[in-house]
């Protein structure tokens, strides 16, 4: 019931997290697309901090990887089948994917809220594998098409580009209004970047590294600050550190009314002002994934607002995905980016440019 | 400058905490209404924990009793006097009284949430004093006309009313839907009635004294439970006991995307679980005292959907207010009410009802 | 692949609407339910001005009896089939149906929205079939499970009262406040009763029929008027007239900041106070059908706190439908139903009570 | 009583229309400022579509001019005096005036739409006089002080650019959307600037005359479009016409679920496509003044995002509002600037620069 053209069959190789922590290349069937799905083959697939986690810890909370795991969810590629309902003529597309699976009939999903769905599937979060292989299946809807100027890299990392348009979307702030963000890593600059396009006049990244405050400039941060440093008041506080002290002292940042966004994953549980919090009427919330920012991100990076290109500082090889899985220890790095296609990166600087525009 | 018909004028009696905790009943002058404000000859104030235990600590918060101070501020009365620039008619006008002063040109008063004024100066918190006395002024705004079905203790009782009304407000939640609410003192039963005014179908009130559970369902409560006890998922949480452990409980008692709003005052930090509030995009918040709840005050309690004179359970005269500030220690007491034109109520019972269609 | 426990199989009797306006009662094929549908054998349904609207006219906008149609999307039944990947536990369920179809990967129903999905497919909506019939299908999640103490015929009308629920909702109006209502007819007393189950202490309703103003006591209104009677400004005004003189004069009765709902059915266009609207930044919308009103609706009949077994007036069986279609025209008629499982009702009065509890 | 240091007695020069719409320059006293009021110099005015329209007209709506009045609103200036209770610090303190008076104590104020403040004074709206003279007194909150690299010119234009947030902020759209404007006149402008600074990546400007959408596009409009043209969906619609096709042409362009904000102002009542807006679920609403912009103006002015001196196409002195109010005809006109403390201007490229860094 598929329709094919040029349909690929066998078998396919994918980076694969065992249960004892062991990371292999392994030769896989490559996925068949169900009713609904469109089968891609990967180009790009960008390495999040909870990949890193998994194999250094082997689970995330009540996640544990108790089987082979493929990993990677930020990810892009080419439409190369559809499953049965879905237009062949996608085949050929450039997409974007957005890696979750929800049912379309849980009431959070019919009210908008997809990603707080209690049946949720998601990429490389076990059982339900990833997308650092050479193809992978995902609903037709959840496959965006990104246009030509929109390099691969890019495309795979609209996922964390949404963590920073959720993120923001639930701060309530707009053009004109000053925000305090802690941390400086990959998601903490994706809000910058976020802030930036959303007209932020004032856009303050709290981050104890002081290579990091700097290149923070770059990517929108209008003030940085070592964490402690008093400033005056900000409209909202985007916690992308996970650090409790970091917490409290955004909290503190905030003028009454003012609202806090947790994004960073830290302990389960921290001790937080709820007396300020009451006296304020500050307004404390916490971002799960996104839902609905696709098309924002696609509209932010080809109109040049948001600059994900930059954001890549390393490529890899499947081949290399130990090394992948382990760069965040570089000094430097915001992302790395693997290309399943490609068993190593001669250089760390990447394959070829792969906007479809100057292939 | 004042309008004066037959506006009273020499000394009033007022009920003073002083530094040393001690409480006596005092002669003062009476307050001279400035430009903008009435003044309001005190017929029923009621008893709010704050006043007590600023009897028993002497402080709360940052604010100290460093002067005498007197206190209350729950309160109505009748016009008896105008200061320049209002309207002479409204003497004679029996009003429920808004305790607060807030500066209008703060930003926070521009944008609605006049509550979060920082030159906020409010009854009963020290250097300002508060209503149980004879004689009190407040800004003609914040003196609200009562219709002749509602009685002095009702009216004086729309202050807590309205921090129940606040709370519901943040609480995000409309008919049909369901409500925890942890505590069943006297803002929780407020809550809890004004969610039975909302048309909420589950309202369930946690409460670890048994009596206090049983009351609560005359109140509005559908269903009543001890703290601990599992139940199915609410889309709101309201916390009026300020317990720690409560809060935890009613967090995890929230449906994905649910609002928990904290009104009960407890210890000034909290462990709480973060990463439950992110998983389930949990939105917390506070409130601070009210705005713009008055009118809604009214509406509830002259349609009768709210009962305030059921929660009046026991009357004092200013000579008793040592005993009212320390009648949360009997059985049973939900309200205490004094009547400052009253020397001592020969029973609790309290004197002879005071709407004005009955007197 | 379906599930049968005794599926029904062979024909069942349907009421058609012809492209010529005649109205026949036929056998058609038992419909089969696919994956993730249910087969509900329907036992009640009402009659909506839609439905008669399509009997004298033969259309509604650009919607067009072209083939004949099945009538009737409030309806009411036990699932007696399911469809692939429906768990074979719901039959027997007594149900409440939402008679919409949308694509679950529009934008429109990604983001909540699911009754502006542009590809919807609603019950006898050309070309698609509607409830009037011995069997109908639909979406297990649009299958909405009822308690015993709920009628068929009140579970039929969970429809018209998602109407209601739908326009309060975007009202935005809550406990205390005011709303004025034009039109006494069905929809305006469904909003009616949601406003009074909302906690609204004020609901006017105008109407120029005294019949219907009476009448309208009895679900919420707590004031009538004719047309054109002056009145105090109300928070929120709905249209569920068409009227647009009544549209008119709900707008100028308005407070600042007020909200407008249109509901009501008229003319395509109107000439509207757009001066008026920016003065007091109004804000106008409209409600089409409604999405994710079915919890809510079931939680408001549950609790009592909505009525709609009082607003049943008539029922008929199904070789009666041309009756029903037209009983509008009877004074004092809301709701007129019809039982497909029954030829002929004795009386107006009904069958016996629906109430499985009382069966 | 007021605070003086070298505060300005005697006369002034000021513009006066009267009520057979003949203007003149006047001397008139210096006003005092009552106490919370800040006395202005005032150095630059900028003339709005209103002035222009009392000017031909003698009466916008229900607003006439019988008395002779000062026109002008759009002012900025120094302060030179202060009313009792402010601080006389500010004196010396260059700001933008926002000129209205709203009565502190209304339910509009007081939940933060205090321009809906029934009891509004709004400078040049009979009978209140506005800026258009040597000197003016506004309450101290409503005189926003502005940094040194702003100039004078750019400070009047804060109110306009005032209405541009206000809409904006209506208009409920943020990073990545799109948003079509009719009317490329100032206010549809100053909608684009603020678009642009908001992060929308689609803005479409509907103008018929060419030229005007020639420099739309230096002002944000991505796009810009002849009335009439077929174009994609938008997230929201701004009329900066006042012409009933264009809003109707706007309605229909939006998205379900969009929403349309009417800020031009033209006829009393236009025909609108009500079922377009019931079958869409469209919002719409209109822009009456602002609340709350001025520190949004000061923050987008001062980062650069918006440019107001780039509309800014004329200057004028106190001796040339008739040509001032008149320069609308002039093809290329933008924002004409009335400089009440010169007599003259030599050329229309105005006085040497204001910008206080400058000078």
């Amino acid at each position: 019931m598929i329709e094919k053209r040029d349909a690929p069959s066998g078998t396919m190789r994918a980076g694969v997290l065992h249960p004892d922590l062991h990371l292999s290349v392994e030769e896989r069937p490559v996925p068949i697309p169900s009713a609904g799905d469109v089968l891609v083959q990967v180009s790009a697939v960008g390495i999040c901090g909870s990949d890193t986690h998994y194999v250094r810890h082997g689970r995330i909370g009540d996640f544990v990887v108790r089987e082979p795991l493929i990993l990677g969810h930020e990810a892009a590629g080419t439409i190369v089948a559809v499953g049965a309902g879905v237009d062949a003529a996608r085949i050929g597309e450039r997409v974007s994917i957005e890696p979750q699976r929800p049912d379309p009939t849980s009431a959070e999903t019919m009210r908008g809220a997809y990603n707080l769905c209690p049946h949720m599937r998601f990429y490389a979060t076990p059982p339900v594998d990833g997308a650092l292989a050479g193809f992978v299946t995902i609903g037709a809807a959840f496959a965006h098409p990104i246009p030509d100027e929109i390099s691969d890299e890019a495309a795979a990392l609209f996922e964390p580009l949404s963590v920073g348009i959720a993120s923001m979307r639930k701060a309530g702030v707009g053009p004109g209004d000053a925000v305090l963000i802690a941390g400086a890593g990959p998601i903490g600059l994706m809000c910058a970047q976020v802030a930036r396009a959303s007209g932020l006049t004032r856009i303050v990244l709290s981050e104890p590294d002081p290579e990091r405050r700097t290149r923070a400039q770059d990517f929108g941060a209008t003030e940085t600050i070592a964490p402690g440093t008093e400033l005056a008041p900000v409209d909202a506080f985007i916690d992308a550190s996970g650090v409790a002290v970091a917490v409290t002292a955004g909290l503190r940042a905030l003028r009454p009314g003012g609202r806090a966004v947790l994004v960073g994953m830290g302990a389960d549980t921290m001790d937080l002002p709820v007396s300020l919090i009451q006296n304020r009427e500050i307004v404390l919330t916490g971002v799960f994934r996104y839902a609905n920012t696709w098309p924002t991100a696609r509209a932010l990076v080809t109109s040049g607002a948001v600059d994900l290109d930059a954001m890549v500082t390393a490529h890899y090889g499947l081949d290399e995905i130990a090394e992948a899985l382990d760069s965040d220890r570089i000094p430097g790095m915001i992302k790395a980016v693997v290309h399943p296609q490609v068993s190593r990166c001669a250089t760390r600087g990447g394959p070829e440019s792969t906007r479809k525009d100057r292939s």
